[in-house]
């Protein structure tokens, strides 16, 4: 009798309050209080007055929560009296899925879309698809929808290019607009190098990121470790499954070869899906036909 | 609200029955039927007249599902008139337990004992403790407690050295005695040599083992891929966590390197659980303060 794994869809939804305490607390109850819903992470930050929650669990019981949490951010949250650093252009900003397990990119797509209806339809908040749910590939990019912000939109989404995927051509008075997609998991993974050039860094970020010429699904920045004595190339792999991390990292090393640096090490920042290392260690190994479907733990899920 | 995690435990019963599909369906049964227990694998032999279960779960689960099996078994296995190449003393012959997720060894060993002493109270089957559970060092090997099989134990067991851990010194007149244990989980790990030569391989196998002055938990054996034309170093990891499957296959490219042979790949066997494949990944990456909490699965897992 085989049991079928338990689908797992992560959700990182950005709310504008970062400094309201209860306001905050009924956003997080609406996850911690949730059936099938694990809440991973969150962060507020009042200079950002913004609020990032990571939580993770079934589709359906995501769904609920989202959709709960969106209800008591359009209720609470009015745009028109936030201030902030971070760019915004709702009282939710954001809300990417991520598909963890036993669920398909095209799966994660279809689910965003099914939330996002449901947003126009209960809350009156018009919604824009974006990433790999994009309707068009000028909205992939977030930054792209959201310039103007809260403010600028009340004009711009008038404009027949911004119409947006879901809802009227008019913002909500005290919500605006949300940004709904399906996107893949981000890995944060830095390298050390055994120098205190900057310019080296920089060189190796440019050679080894999507942007200049690099890999695929990686982009980059060299940042400088004074207390260490020592510079960073910084990465955010956008598609482990696509680029894998061991080839950034053996990239980072042939890169710096040309200046006679050395690695000292790397470092991963917050979560990593097992897989992504699993791969590495397959790499590593040289294993011959080795499949996750060996990983233990694999096995025990449903 | 941090939920805690499930505690998992796998265990290996070997029954003494692999012919009959009645009997084995009857034992199978006691897995697949049982809520929180997952019957991972599962391999009946008609030369060794043997089965063997793989299954893994909830503590208390795992428990009600092994002693429903050990009431089947005692109740249809009849030792006396069982045949088959594979040493056995017992109907129920041995009872693996392996901590695999939040479970310490010293609670898989009080595991272990709780199971043992209610085999001994519900079906007077003496029970004898072996691997980490053994009362005595010269208890701990399986074959040590095995030999003389069930014909010899009638014999064996009244002798003062092997008097049971739990029950009386006279074997049940038909399912014999069985072993019950905690032990760590095993990882099946092969290493391929770009070379035909067995006695390279027979040598390196013999310096990376415990046995002749290796690695601690590490068994391995020289074996012949004749199909491919090269040979193998076929190795048992006993403790991943203490041995590390990076260690032993840098140990076979550094032994290989004398006899100017390379290492061609590697491959495991069956099931591996996956922090033995993260801290692979985390020593070829040498990633620094990483710890096993960032692995997303982690959190996700309760």
């Amino acid at each position: 009798m085989k049991a079928t794994m338990k689908k797992i869809i992560e959700t990182v939804p950005n709310f504008s309050e970062g400094r309201n305490a209860v306001k905050i607390r009924k956003i997080l109850d609406c996850f911690t209080g949730a059936k099938g819903v694990k809440l991973l992470d969150h962060h507020k930050d009042k200079d950002h007055n913004r609020l990032v929650v990571t939580a993770a669990g079934e589709p359906v019981s995501i769904k609920k929560a989202v959709l709960a949490a969106v209800d008591v951010a359009v209720k609470t949250i009015d745009l028109r009296k936030h201030k902030g650093e971070h760019p915004r252009m709702g009282a939710v900003d954001v809300i990417p899925f991520v598909p963890i397990r036993d669920v398909s990119m095209e799966e994660a797509v279809a689910f965003s879309l099914d939330v996002a209806k449901e947003i126009w339809r209960s809350f009156r908040v018009p919604v824009f698809l974006y990433e790999e749910s994009a309707s068009r590939p000028d909205r992939r990019a977030l930054p792209d929808i959201r310039r103007g912000e809260f403010e600028g939109m009340r004009e711009k989404i008038k404009d027949s290019q911004w119409k947006p995927d879901f809802g009227d051509t008019a913002v909500h008075p005290t919500a605006g607009v949300v940004a709904v997609g399906a996107r893949r998991p981000l890995v944060a993974f830095n390298v050390n190098l055994a120098t205190d050039s900057m310019a080296t860094a920089t060189a190796i970020a440019r050679a080894v990121r999507c942007q200049s010429g690099g890999l695929r699904y990686c982009r980059a920045i060299a940042i400088n470790l004074r207390e260490r004595g020592i510079v960073q190339v910084s990465m955010n792999m956008t598609d482990y499954t696509q680029t894998p991390l061991y080839r950034a990292l053996e990239m980072v090393r042939m890169e710096a070869r040309r200046y006679g640096v050395d690695v000292i090490g790397s470092e991963i920042v917050g979560l990593v899906p097992s897989d992504a290392m699993i791969e590495s260690a397959a790499y590593y190994m040289s294993l011959e036909n080795f499949t996750t479907d060996q990983i233990l733990e694999n096995k025990l899920a449903d």
